[in-house]
């Protein structure tokens, strides 16, 4: 194993919550009340299964104006809940042992642009990084199309890659991708969900992990 | 077993994610930023267990002024998040029918007094229900004291109650009361940290516990 892959919300950048109440929000504003547990557990899913889900809770499909109002106010109070992304203790310095140490790693997230440019700037991600995103590929997680775009983009094969993320999605799209989803408990599952659906193992968050790399047989002896 | 006694937020209203942010934003204000997953996993603790959390993640102890800036924020940002509290799927419905079985029921918050008032009106719990809040007894979650103040108003004895909630701070309570605890998923624990930590039973939310009371040697039939 020697390419990391993470996940962005709730794995390195901690804004999980204010995703929920800003989903919650923008959905009872359109008439469609669900509990906030419900949309917890479905940050991180592709868009389009996100709002059948909605759908089925709301009891009926929604228009596609529908779905882009929500879509928009959901951005609006996100921006406004969240308008500084904090860095999940460690994601910096773990991002920044990885580059000094020569270890490819990419960022593959269901979130799309530009929306997730103030959580790359928050963890000093620039251009030299590989970055995956929703418009890149036709389907996100829990299809492993984002995290294989990523393993494609660093060179790696799937099975050298580790996948890392918060969401049970994403240990599910590193299970279809061939590769060991680790999880993170920062974005507010329980560890129990992450191991159940296939974590390889479960850290609290980055910091932990950064701590913890030699146990997934990566050195990150600083190459200067 | 013949009374219920319930935690309200995220066992019957749909407040958690609320308080998150709310708390998230409170203290990111003064200047003690935490991840908003570890909030998540204390709400519903008494809060002198929050702020000594608190105080170790900002690596000192709060002032007193600062504990009670960071508490009047809290409560007008949440006032903000969650103007109506909404109730969670079948909760009203739970209350109804309850009191039309004239099976003891009651409340116990480590809420306090004026902020869990909005959150029984839209439960329509009016004074006839009896309601036992933080500044009622010494010690809030997980010591046993709202819940054995609970029972003694029902006239019920510990042994006869169960206590339901969606935090591992509500069964832990419930075993140093005596009681059996019974688990709801609506405040986004894992089902298995709500298991391990002793719940006899979880459901998903008020509405699958409505539907499961037999399950609690409980019966609603209404005698109207």
């Amino acid at each position: 194993m020697r390419a990391l892959i993470f996940d962005l919300d709730g794995t390195l950048v901690d804004t999980v919550y204010a995703h929920v109440v800003a989903w919650q929000t923008a959905l009872e504003e359109a008439g469609i009340p669900i509990d906030g547990w419900r949309i917890h557990r479905r940050i991180g899913m592709s868009g389009g299964l996100f709002t059948r889900a909605v759908a089925r809770e709301a009891g009926r499909p929604l228009t596609a104006a529908e779905a882009e109002q929500v879509r928009a106010r959901h951005a609006e109070l996100f921006r406004a809940l969240a308008p500084r992304p904090r860095p999940l203790p460690g994601a910096r310095e773990l991002v920044a042992a990885l580059r000094n140490a020569g270890v490819p790693f990419a960022i593959a997230t269901s979130g799309g642009r530009p929306g997730i440019e103030p959580s790359l700037r928050a963890l000093g991600i620039g251009t030299d990084t590989v970055v995956v995103a929703c418009g890149d590929v036709s389907r996100a997680k829990p299809e492993p199309d984002l995290f294989l775009a990523a393993a494609a983009r660093l060179g790696a094969s799937a099975g050298d890659c580790y996948a890392v993320g918060d969401a049970v999605w994403d240990v599910l799209a590193a299970r279809r991708a061939g590769m060991l989803g680790v999880g993170l408990l920062s974005g507010g599952y329980g560890e129990d969900e992450l191991l159940r659906s296939g974590a390889f193992r479960v850290y609290r968050d980055p910091a932990e992990l950064l701590a913890s790399l030699d146990e997934l047989g990566i050195e990150v002896h600083e190459r200067r």
